[in-house]
This record gives C-alpha cells, sequence and structure tokens, in this order.
C-alpha cells in the first residue's frame, strides 16, 4: 500500500475541520469538502442522496440548542494514488432544541477522490445499527 | 482514476459471488472475502467488530425459513493500485422462521485492498438510516 503520509495529513485535517465546523453550526465550512455529485447514505432516510443540501444541514443544525458536540475518534485512513478510504467511530451530542440530552455513537466511512490536488469526498457513509431483537429500533445507545 | 477494469471486473464478481452464497446460506463462501482483521460496521449492533464471525453467520442463516432473498443494486467500483471502494444498494428478503416476511433494502459500502493479486475486503459498512421523527425505528420501509 502506497500511504503517502502527507495525503493521510491532508485527509486527517479534512475530517478534524469538517468536525469543527459542525460544533460550530458553519454550514459552509461544514460542507466544503463535498462535490455536487457525492452520494450520501446519511443517519436520516432516504437510502441515498447525491450532493450537499445547505438547506437541510441548516435545518438540522437548528434542531441542536446551542453547540453541536462532535468528535472523531479511531480515525484510520488508507490512501492510494488519488484514491483513500477513511473510516471512524465518531460522538454526536448536545442538547435539542427540545430540551432533549443527546449522546449518539455513529460510524462514519468516506470514499476520497484527490482532484487537481485537493481531497474531496465522493462517497459518505453514516450510520448506528439497529437492535436485532423484534424492536426495530435504532441502536442510538451503544458505547465503543 | 486509474481504473483496471479488470480489478473492477474481479470485485463485481466477488460481490455477486458473496451474494449468491447468502442466497444459498454457504457460510464458508459467504465469508471468503473477509480477512481476520476486516473490520465491520454491521447492521446489528455492536458498533463494529473485526473479523469475519462463522458462528454468528450461521446463526443469522438459521433465522431464516428456506433461501435467503440477496441482490446487489447501483454498484460503483472505484480502484487505484490495489485500494478499492465499492458501495451498492441491497435487498435482503425472506421468511423469517417466526414466520415474518421480510423485504428490506440496506445500504452497503466496502473497502477492498488487493494481496497476493486477490481482492479482499479490509472494511465493511451495511446500514439502513432510522426516522428522525423522533420514534428512532430502524428505517427497514424505504425503497430506492
Amino acid at each position: 500500500m502506497n500511504t503517502n503520509s502527507n495525503d493521510v495529513e491532508e485527509i486527517r485535517a479534512l475530517v478534524e475541520a469538517t468536525s469543527a465546523a459542525i460544533r460550530e453550526k458553519d454550514v459552509e465550512r461544514a460542507l466544503e469538502p463535498y462535490t455536487p455529485d457525492t452520494l450520501f447514505y446519511d443517519l436520516a432516510p432516504p437510502l441515498r442522496t447525491e450532493g450537499p443540501d445547505p438547506e437541510a444541514t441548516k435545518a438540522w443544525f437548528d434542531t441542536w440548542n446551542g453547540p453541536i458536540e462532535h468528535e472523531v475518534t479511531e480515525l484510520d485512513i488508507a490512501v492510494e494514488g488519488n484514491l483513500a478510504l477513511a473510516h471512524s467511530i465518531n460522538r454526536i451530542g448536545g442538547t435539542k432544541t427540545t430540551g432533549e440530552k443527546v449522546s449518539t455513537w455513529v460510524r462514519m466511512t468516506l470514499g476520497l477522490r484527490k482532484e487537481k490536488g485537493t481531497w474531496r469526498v465522493m462517497h459518505e457513509h453514516v450510520s448506528v445499527p439497529f437492535h436485532m431483537d423484534g424492536s426495530y429500533r435504532a441502536a442510538v445507545d451503544l458505547e465503543p
């Protein structure tokens, strides 16, 4: 595996900058790594969407009271040439505008492509498992 | 992007062979593409597991009455050198031993690595979204 350490550091910085932008509810910076054809498999339905959606991102930010907690752990990055794969276990937390306190661990997988010298996310998959006890409850209560 | 068409065809064949093995409940063939350190973000808890688990796979196969329906759609594969990314929208269906009829669309993302000339899955992420209406229900009812 020809993993270029500069590329790994650039991708790590991209992931951390996006996490910081989410914490600060900065829509523009949070969506910067994506392209118009990024394929999202997201936490919320539908099954997949194409391209970032600033209005939906802002609406989601607005469901939180104050800053959003967002941390990235277990980040692992593999690079070859202009293609990269990254995955991590992230925590999203805070207080919703309803007053509900939330702290949820999610899984994130990214496919990235280097275009004109800049890494962009071409595919993002974020999820929680679901309980297979017949309840079909989203497993938002797991700890890593 | 140096996408080698032979590599794409090999990965497509791997994905289709695994799907066929699931349909036929063949544990050994279903787990063939994985390595002892494959990192799974799976449909069921926990958040992540490492390495294939033949006993758990067999136990899951045994929850189905007769053959499992499994189809792979929207498969897209990107390759560069010995690294590849694949994603697809899959349907899993059939009749559970409880008599419950199931047909669920899931999202699958694979990270692959070519080792000694053979493609292996180093990372697999399979999920459904969940309904963000406060119910936290796993969205097993979506159509692509």
